[in-house]
């Protein structure tokens, strides 16, 4: 498949962007969002396809209503996710709901149109009692999964997501009490590289079809893998479509049901479309054994990642104007504006405990800081006002190439708002 | 010492709190606070002591103004904060800003009153132009702390906070050159447990005095350990008050010089005085070669540090209502309400890559959690608002037994309030 380039900033767009809107934020791109919505959208099924982006990725209004205008349809892990996504304007009929607890308004939302996907056994009973008849989704724990930790098990024995595979004819004999018609079955693959893989443990659950007589679509969740950092693969999103086509022409050989096919990425369709902005402020050093840090206003306020799970992301300086030069690369450690150990952009990978000092062009105070990658996970999930430190604002890159802000800074007193 | 217990809820109030103000939300209590404050009031010094509050532990304003009430000063890690407490109707010239990038609006808040303490040369170079004359401290990082990673380590070479010991005489040199007079020596010396490695470290801070001419006072940060779990020692604050005054009558009698003590604690203040309350919404099992787990509204939502650092907490589950029972004691993980596989309250100590099920009498869907000593850190530094999640609101428990709001709880549309 013809790969999508990932969202980087020119200079002249690092520095035109904090002059105007300050220090730190974040940036998508129009462009990249819309080629990633429009690549997804096209994976399509032999018998009918909806493509979704899981909302909690990257829950902007601005990115919501792109996404809507290329014709995706969304997933919500909460019923706020789901009110957000009709707060945008957009139609309840395109959100579903797979939430690890179902708070108070579900049942509100589905009379709307949204559709609920049943994550236990008590999901079931909870929809059931509040809307007998329902058509309704069953989340399934098929027993496997592609993770080797807590951190990225989705399915397997060391998951809590949906209903466990040993449990699913309960599942249904609760549902027919309820007369709840359970219509698709949702397995989220997790976060793996390989289409192949994917597509057998996709295989799997599709093997539970016999225990839902009146299933006839299948969401096959997200999973699919981006490359962040050079060298990393992306998920071939093309050949994970034959598979998963070559999969539901079987099924319909073998059985007669013809599945339509349901995805939801979340990290494919908005991570490479995104980077924040920052600010160098500071370069310090701890001697001829120890390390330069750069002190950055960008951290664990900002991007939660690398000190959660020692994320990698791609990062680089900009010179605060043209006419003046970074300095030779050298090893450099990059930090965040927070008095917290923890707060490090350069952790080692997958060890966020270890440092992993990383060669760069070496930054003046008042450089500027680009950190790539940043469109998933980043904006939404950030240790937000953390320090006090309020939250920085989200501009789309137009294809016109103009900055629209799709969230203002909040200042002190937004900070302070709730308080009593 | 006469060591102050660790706040807890009772049944009842649990109970009364959910009723009242919804799920999840922290509790904070006045006695515990109040008791705490005294503890660290009477510390003490030989020639003087300034007792501060570290902000970003709990920034709250209720907890700001009942810390001023008890006579304690403040450090603020960033501008912000500093910004915050003086927002809260509390005097400038009970602040200081000890941060790691000084942003616009540290010059005003100094003619204000607030004291500077600085972190780098760079900081020494930013204050001398702004605000030539002023009377500072710095941040010394002496070149040994008491963590073993990144995570922990405040000083040593693999930490970024303070000037480097080797630039000391640059930082008085650029002092002299901006007739900046550096009155205080800063030095955090982090969250060990032991209160004679403590003054030992502290001795070393001290040895920097000679470079100093001007410094009259000295700043020892926090770094006293709290107990969260059963079994985990506290910090004995006599003991490390003992070790702190012999250490200073020591330098008066060698050098004459009759040091200001000021010490800044953040957990030991308030970690053991909060909990938050949240609700278990479902038992879900991964079959008999699995887990069971319990999925609650509360999550890295709400409080980061077991999914961030494998951080261990109290917690038992409450009764809906006095006369439903509790299940027996089994070995439950519990999870939070986020679709993100490292949602987990309960994962392995120091490793949050590894499940550590707990034993704990199985709650039915309904039924309440208490996660304990959660005043520290939990509130101020959690993934707010991922998943569209509004933030949980904050209560003071009153010495009087009432409930008091100190934040209202978000709503959707608070969270997308930003939003343009």
């Amino acid at each position: 498949m013809s790969s999508i380039p990932p969202f980087d900033v020119t200079d002249a767009q690092v520095r035109a962007a904090v002059a105007a809107f300050g220090s730190p934020l974040y940036v998508y791109d129009e462009a990249t969002l819309r080629a990633r919505a429009r690549a997804v959208a096209s994976f399509g099924g032999p018998f009918g396809f909806t493509p979704r982006f899981a909302v909690k990725a990257n829950p902007s209004r601005g990115v919501l209503r792109l996404f809507h205008d290329e014709g995706l349809h969304f997933d919500a892990s909460t019923v706020f996710e789901a009110q957000r996504v009709i707060a945008a304007g957009l139609p309840a009929a395109s959100v579903q709901i797979t939430a690890q607890i179902l708070v108070d308004g579900f049942a509100d939302l589905a009379r709307d149109g949204v559709r609920l996907t049943a994550c236990s056994l008590r999901q079931l009973e909870q929809i059931g009692a509040a809307l007998p008849g329902t058509e309704i989704g069953v989340r399934i724990n098929p027993g496997e999964g592609t993770g080797h930790n807590n951190r990225t098990n989705v399915a397997g024995p060391d998951a809590s997501f949906g209903i466990w595979h040993e449990h699913l004819a309960e599942a249904q004999a609760i549902a027919s009490r309820h007369r709840l018609r359970i219509r698709w079955l949702h397995h989220h693959v997790g976060s793996g590289g390989d289409p192949h893989k994917w597509a057998v443990i996709a295989a799997v659950t599709l093997g539970f079809l016999a225990i839902f007589p009146d299933a006839d679509r299948v969401n096959l969740g997200g999973g699919f893998k981006v490359g962040r950092m050079p060298g990393e693969t992306e998920s071939d999103l093309e050949q994970a479509a034959c598979e998963a086509h070559a999969l539901l022409r079987e099924i319909a050989a073998d059985s007669g049901r013809e599945l339509h096919l349901e995805i939801e990425p979340g990290s494919w369709l908005t991570a490479l479309a995104g980077v924040i902005v920052g600010t160098a402020h500071d370069v310090v050093s701890t001697g001829s054994d120890g390390h330069t840090f750069v002190r950055s206003d960008v951290g664990l306020s900002e991007i939660l990642r690398p000190s959660m799970y020692g994320a990698q992301h791609p990062m680089r300086f900009v010179a605060a104007t043209p006419s003046r030069a970074l300095g030779e690369p050298e090893p450099l450690l990059i930090v965040g504006p927070c008095c917290e150990s923890g707060d490090l952009l350069t952790p080692a990978d997958g060890d966020p405990e270890a440092l992993a000092p990383r060669r760069l062009a070496r930054p003046r105070a008042g450089d500027l800081l680009v950190v790539g990658a940043a469109g998933a996970y980043c904006a939404a999930m950030a240790a937000r006002n953390y320090n006090s430190i309020p939250v920085a604002p989200e501009l789309l890159l137009s294809e016109r190439g103009e900055f629209v802000e799709l969230r203002r800074r909040q200042c002190l007193d937004d900070v302070l708002r709730d308080e009593c």
